[in-house]
Formats: structure tokens, C-alpha cells, sequence
């Protein structure tokens, strides 16, 4: 059971592909367009919990000169594009609410070069970050964003992604130096340089970073690695309270300790856990802990954490540098979202986004918790506490509408109470369709004009992935 | 000696300023309105070596709600604003090269909040670094952005301000998490929040950052803080050659040392400062390490630092921790630039900015001194190595105006040297009017035509600090 895509995405100005452009794609492209119903519905949907909206026709590129002769073509026939990378989006980023075209990148996902001495790399936007992972192995560095889903580079960029490893390394915003982007009159936009830093003119760089496909088909992308610590340690801790939780990784962030990971699991999270794997975790909630530096520098950080847990009613605190032993500390969180869904057999999960200055984090929580309590529906919660992100899994029957609505409802109080607390709708999934609502609250009128009026200096006719982030 | 705007900074469209307007100017502000000649001078210039171009008036805003006022007169009469903070900027943002109004926000210094447990501080523009520091004394806390001038916060974030402590907590792109500006034509836009991250929509802030007062002004600005490291440590080392100190610092970064600064300083500079502080310093390049961390986690690094410098050829590696012993090593690099003005009597220095990947910082170093050594100038050289950026200090005789047209020679040729390694022209003074004509070059005339169609979408009528960036 999905739902369709709500009002603020309208689907009226919807035209048919015009034959012509249809004939000029098959004619520069061959077989690598398609029209094909499952090729189509395959690109007109994401994880999000909406009904698929199908594009006309799926092109597949190969080369930075393919998009722009795709971005051409479209211009020239003043259709929607829509740029199309790991399809695991969870907002309804690909949904063609307008039709028009996809263009899948998923094959233009070479290491186009990789500079060690300056811990950048330059890849083409289709590689997914396991690959590139793979393909830095025997460098020494690593691309620490990790969204969860094994997504792409150029997916993770336009929504600014970030993940279990933000608080230590950044997110999207602080790791890709620079790109390439064709812009919807054909223009291609290179922007920033693999210098580190630079203060010449606009941050045209961070502009498409987050920008969902609305501004330009992002070709290249030069991103920042780090080098592999040479040690890495995990640690668990429980707590009697949220409050307690998060007062110990405000403690940890304050005195300074580089912490890697720092990870929220509720209690009835950890439930589903020891459920799922047959295990006794204490029901309570519950730190993960991982720790990135020298052999010695991940011993002090581990005795230092310890320490603020203890002071802050922290019990069973247990740490470990092998790797199987980590992996035994950090397999409940790595199991935690297919085992909450078994809390619920058949069900599916709507997952919400809210981030809060970290000083709301514990009352921001802690008043979901209460309210989730006069629902009927199991909700655990996991959160990237370090960054004051955390994400409800609202686990619904898909074949009971009523309960969608439900989840809906409890996604709109807990956005109202992260706006409340000087919070943003969405930490790192990005806006979509589903965040748009929230957004004139979040920033106000005159800001989302501001947004409005820079898409229609870069995109006037409104055809880069239109009816995202905001109506045009 | 001080010399003209470069042409690509059109003057002929100076208009008078409209009496109503200086009118109204007074009739709302009194005597913080100004058209006094020393007033309108000490707002119509900066450090750059440019002659001043005068505003017609100046007004002194104590409030967001006067900026307002201001920034309505000004639309109302269609006249030029230009937001004036410490006056240190360096590339001539501050000249009024189309006369105008000259906002100074040096008055709107207050500290408007302090979130000791987010790590953040929300401020007025006119507030300088050193002040803000001073006011987070108690807090455990410090904002480590350093340009070396005590320049207000606003105008570190309208230029992206660096400086020594970057190569660890980054630039002011990284440390803005969100602020409100007024735009040209009244709107207020607040951007980002006090969430450490977000998605939600376009990143206005980091737009913000950078654009040098000509999209709007900034009125509030909230700031990411870090906690004062227990253990502070510093350390410096010589070595034969550029190569070999790079070298040292690229091993540096691969191995995941978190180095606090690293500065390069070469064998002209210390020559300079044996002389300014009867020292006997080895006249060969040098770099100068701070580490910050737990006591055992500096000795660490500088032992790892150490070995690595013993690898590379380094000599005489010393180390300290005891601040009067810092202040030993460190002395040198602190009083560089004023020792290095004594290189040659009555001089002025004019610096340069390039940034290039570090792959490339030891090749555009030597090329650079090959270079200088055919120019009968002293250049020493002085760099925020961790970052690729260096600054030579060319110092001329302001009585000679050919010295002035060779340190702009050398300029040029240092640019396109670091343009061609893949770097820019300016790692953190920003454009103002003396780098435009390298931005062409550096991003691509599409990507400026991008930068100015978000300029006139948010300020059609040019009147925000026009004539900076690029000419609309």
C-alpha cells in the first residue's frame, strides 16, 4: 500500500513525450532508451511511501557528452528531465510528477582519478559508495558518508546525505570539493577546484549540493577522502533515560573526544533486537559508540567516554578494538531496522527525519516517546545523537490505509515539535516530495523565494526535476 | 603609493546621491548619518593597495531594523549599499567604486546567544573575533577562525575567511550553520538553523558565505563553536628543501595526525625575523606545528610528526608545551609579517592568496621562487601549508610605481601557475575588485554567468556592493 504523491506536487501540467523527441532519443541512443512499462515503473518510484509516477521514456548515459546531448534534447522540447541514480531515495525525489524523461546514471560510474597526496578523489556520479569504497582499498582512505543504502555518489550529493559517520567526518556539504553540472540550457557549470579551500565568488559547489535534481544533471564530482584510522574501537552503554543518553554525548562532544559514531536505539528497538537475534540486551536505551585514531588515542577516548557514562547513570558499559568484538557490540544496531520490522510481521516502515540542536535532542525525543504512546502503531527510534538526528520507524500495515494516515500524522507532530525546538523537517533525506509542506515554516516565505527565484535564474522553464522542494 | 580600480570595475555610472535620500538617511538616523570626508574616506577604502573610492554617506546602524531601513531607502532611490564591518578586507571590497551608501555595522556587536551544549553562538555582524572570543572565556569554548586581522564576524563570513587554524576546524564555510540577511529589496531571509545538519532545501547559508556583501546584508549569524582542547603543544622543524617540509605535511594528513596548524615559513622570512628579533634561527624552510588534543594525545602526535620530519630530512625538531615555550617557537610565525617589512625600509607588502591541492604546493612554491628570484623585489613567503595556500609578501616602495606594477606581475603569474596546478586564485581573501579578472579563467565563463544570474535574480537592480565578483 503506497499513497499518492500529496497536493503541493501537482501532476495537472502533465503532457504526453512529445513523438519527435522520443525519435530523436532512439535515434542518438539506440537501445539505451526505453520505454518499456517495467523499465519505467521501476524509474518512476523510490523507498519512499508514495505511489509510483512514471516518466515517459528512461535513457541510459554513458558519458558526461550523453547527458548533455539528453539535457539538449529536452530543452529543445520543453520536457521534464529527471536524473536518476541508486533509486534509493526516500522522499519521493524521482517520482516524474511532471512525465518527461529519466536519465539513468547508474552506468557512468567510473573512478575518473584518484589523488592520494591531496585525499581527493573524481568520480562520475552513477558509482554507488560501496564501489567506491572498493575501489580506494589498497590507498589507505576512505569515504566515510554512509547513508545506510548503498546509494550513489551523485544521489548522495543532490541530497545532501550524511549518516551514522557525520558527526566525526561531515556530510555531503563538508565532503565534495567541487562538480560538474549541466545546466537545463545545455551550459555545463564546473565549480569549486580540488583545492581545499577557496574564496572565489559564489559557493556554486554547495548550491547543487542538496539540490535535488531542480538546478542541473550533476556529470563529476570531486570529493574529499580521509585516511583509515589505524585503530578502531566500538563501545555500548545503557542508560535509564533518554536525558541521560544524551547528556553523556554532549559531555563527550564538549570535552573535545573526536568520536566516530555515536548511535541512539531505543528500548524497543533494542526489544526487536533481541527478538530478531535471539539475544538479552538490556531494554533500555541504549549508546553505541565507535572510535577512530592511533592505538593508544582510541584506548583514551573509550576510558574518557566511560567515565561521562558512568557520571551520567551509564551501566554495563562494555568497549572492544577486535574487530569481531566490535562487531558483536554494533550487530544490534546494524540489525536494528529488519528487526524492528519484525515487530510487525508484513508491515512496512515510514521512517522520519527531524535533526535538533542537540540540546533539544533529549526533550524532542522524549515528547515523541510520550505522544507515540497513544498510538497504536510500534514505533522504535534509532538516532545519530552526535548530529541531534534521529529517525521514527513508524510501522504501519500496508493494507490498512487508516494506519498511513496515522503515520502521517505522528511524522507531522514530530516536524512541528523539531521546528518548535529551531530544528529542520529533515536532517539527511532531503525534501522530495514529502518535506515540501514544511519547508515555508522551516525558513520562511521570503526564503523559500529566495530558493525560487535562484531555480528560475538557473532553469527558467522549470524542467529540471520539476515539483521538488518546492512548486515552480 | 596606492593605485586605481582595475578597469573591470566600472566607475562611470557614479551618480549623485539623491538629496530626499540623504534626507530621509537623516531625518531616521541623526547624527549616526555622516558625509564628513574623513568618515567617507575611512569607509572608502581597505587594506588592499587600491586608492580609496569614497561613499557619499555613511550611516551606522545599531539594529537589524535600521539595516532594514537603510537597505528601503536605498531601494527606494535606487542607490548602491555597501556593508562596512573592520575594514580589513584586502582585495578592495569596501570601495565604493559606484558611490552609494557605506552601512557600517561596526555598532551592532552584541553576542545574542550562547548554546554551550550545541556548541554554538548566535552574533551581529559587527562583532570581531578577538571581542567574541573574549566573550566565550567561561564557556570551555572558543571560535577558532584566525585571519590574522581582528576583522568582524560578518565580514569573515561575506569574504569565507580562513586562516591558521583551518586545516583542522576548517573555513567559515564550514563554522556558519545558519544566518539572516537583508536582500535588496526589503526581504529578510533566515537561513540553515542551529541543527548541525540539515536537507531541508537549498544552502542559502553557504551561499551567503562568500558572496562579499553583494547579495545582501548579514545581520545575524549563528556559529559553530569548538571546546578549548585540554593539551595544546607546538613544535617546528627545518628542512632542505620545500619538497622535503610538504612532503612531511602530506604524510602528516595520509597517517590521520589532527593537526591544529601547520605553517610554513621560508628561508627569506626567518632571515627577516633573525634580523626583526635578534634571533639566529637556521635561515632554511621551516614549518611550525600546533597540536591540540589530551596531554598524551599531543605528545603523540608530535612524536608521529617527528618521525616523519626525521624521514623527510628535517632538522633541529623541537617541541614544547609549556606556553611560554610555545610562544618561544611559535614567535617567529607570529611576528612574520611586520619582521618581514623590515626586509626593506619604508615598504609595503603586497600578498598574494593562491590555493593549489597539496600534491602541488611544493612544485608551485619552487616555481614561484625561480621566479621571484629574477625580480629584484624581496618576496618572502609565508603558508597555511595543511591547506596548499601560501601568501607571498612583495615588498615594494610605495613611492615607485613600477615596484607596483611588478608585485602585480608576479601576481599574475602566481594565479595562473596555480590556476594551471588546479587550484584558485584566492584561498581565503576573497575576489573584491582585485582577483575578477582571474575568475573568468578559474571557473569558466558559464559558471560566472551561473554566479551572476543568482546574483540579479536576488538583487536585479545592482544595487548590493555592486561592481565586487564580477560586473553585472
Amino acid at each position: 500500500m503506497n499513497h499518492p504523491a500529496p497536493p503541493a506536487a501537482p501532476t495537472g501540467t502533465r503532457r504526453p513525450l512529445p513523438p519527435a523527441l522520443l525519435d530523436a532519443l532512439c535515434a542518438a541512443f539506440g537501445e539505451r532508451v526505453s520505454t518499456a512499462d517495467a523499465v519505467r515503473t521501476h524509474h518512476g518510484r523510490d523507498e519512499s511511501p508514495f505511489d509510483p509516477q512514471l516518466p515517459d521514456a528512461v535513457v541510459f548515459a554513458h558519458s558526461a557528452d550523453d547527458v548533455r546531448q539528453v539535457v539538449a534534447l529536452c530543452a529543445l522540447y520543453g520536457v521534464p528531465l529527471i536524473p536518476y541514480g541508486a533509486g534509493s531515495s526516500l522522499e519521493g525525489h524521482l517520482l516524474a510528477v511532471r512525465g518527461g524523461v529519466s536519465l539513468d546514471l547508474s552506468e557512468m560510474n567510473r573512478v575518473l582519478s584518484i589523488n592520494a597526496e591531496d585525499l581527493t578523489v573524481t568520480v562520475e556520479p552513477g558509482i554507488t559508495r560501496k564501489a567506491l569504497n572498493e575501489a580506494l582499498r589498497d590507498t589507505g582512505l576512505f569515504f566515510p558518508i554512509d547513508p545506510g543504502a548503498d546509494a550513489s555518489i551523485g544521489g548522495m550529493t543532490a541530497t545532501r546525505a550524511s549518516g551514522t559517520n557525520a558527526v566525526r567526518y561531515g556530510t555531503m556539504r563538508e565532503n565534495v570539493l567541487g562538480l560538474t553540472a549541466v545546466l537545463a540550457d545545455g551550459r555545463v557549470v564546473k565549480t569549486g577546484s580540488r583545492a581545499r579551500k577557496s574564496s572565489a565568488g559564489y559557493d556554486l559547489t554547495r548550491l547543487f549540493v542538496g539540490s535535488e535534481g531542480t538546478l542541473g544533471v550533476i556529470t563529476e564530482i570531486t570529493l574529499r577522502l580521509h585516511p583509515l584510522p589505524e585503530a578502531v574501537s566500538a563501545a555500548t552503554c545503557t542508560f535509564p533515560s533518554m536525558g541521560d543518553a544524551v547528556r553523556t554525548v554532549i559531555e563527550t562532544i564538549q570535552i573535545g573526544v573526536p568520536i566516530a559514531r555515536v548511535e541512539f536505539v531505543d528500548a524497543l528497538a533494542i526489544r526487536s533486537i533481541n527478538r530478531h537475534s535471539n539475544l538479552t540486551l538490556a531494554e533500555a536505551p541504549t549508546l553505541f559508540f565507535e572510535f577512530h585514531g592511533t592505538e593508544a588515542g582510541v584506548k583514551e577516548q573509550a576510558e574518557l567516554v566511560e567515565a561521562l557514562a558512568g557520571q551520567n547513570h551509564g551501566q554495563g558499559f562494555e568497549w572492544a578494538t577486535r574487530p569481531e568484538d566490535r562487531s558483536r557490540l554494533w550487530a544490534a544496531r546494524h540489525n536494528a531496522f529488519f528487526a524492528m520490522l519484525q515487530l510487525k510481521p508484513g508491515c512496512r516502515a515510514v521512517t522520519t527525519d527531524v535533526c535538533v540542536p542537540i540540546s533539544q535532542l533529549a526533550a524532542c525525543v522524549e515528547e515523541t516517546e510520550t505522544d507515540l504512546r497513544a498510538s497504536s502503531l510500534p514505533c522504535p527510534i534509532v538516532g545519530h545523537v552526535g548530529d541531534g538526528n534521529f529517525h521514527v520507524a513508524i510501522l504501519i500495515d500496508p493494507d490498512r490505509p487508516e494506519e498511513l494516515e496515522e503515520a502521517e500524522r505522528i511524522n507531522d507532530r514530530i516536524v512541528e515539535r523539531a521546528l518548535r525546538m529551531g530544528g529542520t523537517c529533515t536532517g539527511e533525506h532531503g525534501v522530495g516530495l514529502h518535506k515540501m509542506r514544511f519547508l515555508p515554516k522551516e525558513h520562511g516565505d521570503d526564503a523559500i523565494d529566495a530558493m525560487r527565484a535562484i531555480k528560475l535564474a538557473l532553469d527558467p522553464r522549470n524542467l529540471m526535476n520539476p515539483g521538488k522542494i518546492f512548486t515552480c
